[in-house]
């Protein structure tokens, strides 16, 4: 069990903006990286969730924080853990650097849905899966 | 009864790269912002396509030629008609300008599907509104 | 003086996922388009105070909650305020609304820099330009 | 020296429109993955042509066929190989697979521009890389 999703990703010209950096919105993107490398590297794939449980996970909330600029061609990291695992939510933390650099830091908040659209609980494997993986406290401060 | 859709476009921060320029990707954003309003100009929106035939237009080929940069806040105008307009095929071109000068101009070829994704012949009503708005010879040289 | 920015934005393709929604990165562009379109229709633009005045904007901070799934050909109404602004900062409001439906709100906090990266105060011009155009209280509870 | 590039990629969310498939703008974003890796893995990177010799290289004409649908969290791979190399012009040229079957090919034509815009020659130093490392023939037909 790996609690802490760890993913390389290098900046290219069609993620960056006319200010010369990543632009902001395209943040989210790494995010999704981050958590789908998360859940696979735990034996879990967001595509299985869709076609064997039948739900969808929509993001409910985001939240982001720039501390640095992010530019062409840096090969970024993205850290991404579970804080918190509900029924009715499932809570991801992202973290992304350069090097040892903090370039910004965010969350997503997650609520399953099923095929009609409607909220409904985690499975309880489901659940037992990302309770699992999920960390009661920040890992960098440990 | 209009051949030619022509739209307007602002350049947002998001769609230009650390050139300084808007990226070479996006222009095919343009373009399907260009054929949606051709069509829906002419009383015919994409959706319905799709809803109502059971007809999605995949895109076959594209092509793209960029002849001067596009930059941030610049006010583009999009010019979209149909070349050609086959049972299997349709045909939309496009050129990109700020004011008086052409930025880009290019063509996409789309072939019509199924819903099980198999090619099929357009419907007669279809091809007959498709050919209806084509045009045999270049709008700007008339 | 107009307060609060309107703008339409129809819903493309290449906005929407494979989950038949707006992805959520891209409500980050719509956010945009809202904030410089509320400065331009009260005379500034954002390329101005590039130009001018030499001062960028980026994002410090980024929050969205979205409310209901926007769909391919919606047609949203963007609606942007400013809530506050600082000598170090300004702080962007927006609602996204298919007619009477809210489709996601959030915010976006910025700070000035300079050419050179560094964070400076507004130049007084500007300040006082955000401070008569920005909103003490929510400007759909009055 | 290594005159084929190839790079895997993921498929996510973000890449896929509503028609479930990898939306056609986005190809081009492989492609500059492509390119980019190439010159990399052959020790040359764009950023370095850009700031060691001032030179920046605008593509001038780009061409896709998509031959078959890819999806989300498919595992693609990018095949990257310059075609032809002169004064005045490079020629990248793309297929991307799924395992064996082959979704998407296309190429790029880019053009050397100085800092100020003007299209210039390519330095010797350069071109003599770039037709170090170009393929007479189909790299795929050999």
């Amino acid at each position: 069990m790996d609690t802490v999703a760890r993913v390389s990703y290098r900046v290219i010209y069609g993620d960056t903006d006319c200010g010369g950096v990543l632009y902001y919105g395209n943040y989210l993107r790494l995010f999704e990286i981050g958590r789908t490398e998360l859940l696979r590297q735990n034996g879990l794939t967001y595509r299985e969730i869709e076609e064997k449980e039948g739900l969808i996970l929509p993001v409910a909330e985001a939240h982001v924080r720039y501390r640095r600029p992010a530019r062409y061609d840096d090969l970024l990291e993205i850290k991404t853990w579970i804080s918190e695992a509900k029924s009715y939510k499932v809570c991801f933390n992202y973290r992304i650097y350069r090097q040892k650099e903090l370039i910004c830091e965010g969350y997503t908040v997650h609520a399953p849905v099923n095929r009609r659209g409607k909220l409904v609980k985690f499975p309880e494997n489901i659940l037992a899966f990302l309770q699992d993986i999920s960390l009661s406290s920040d890992p960098e401060n440990q």
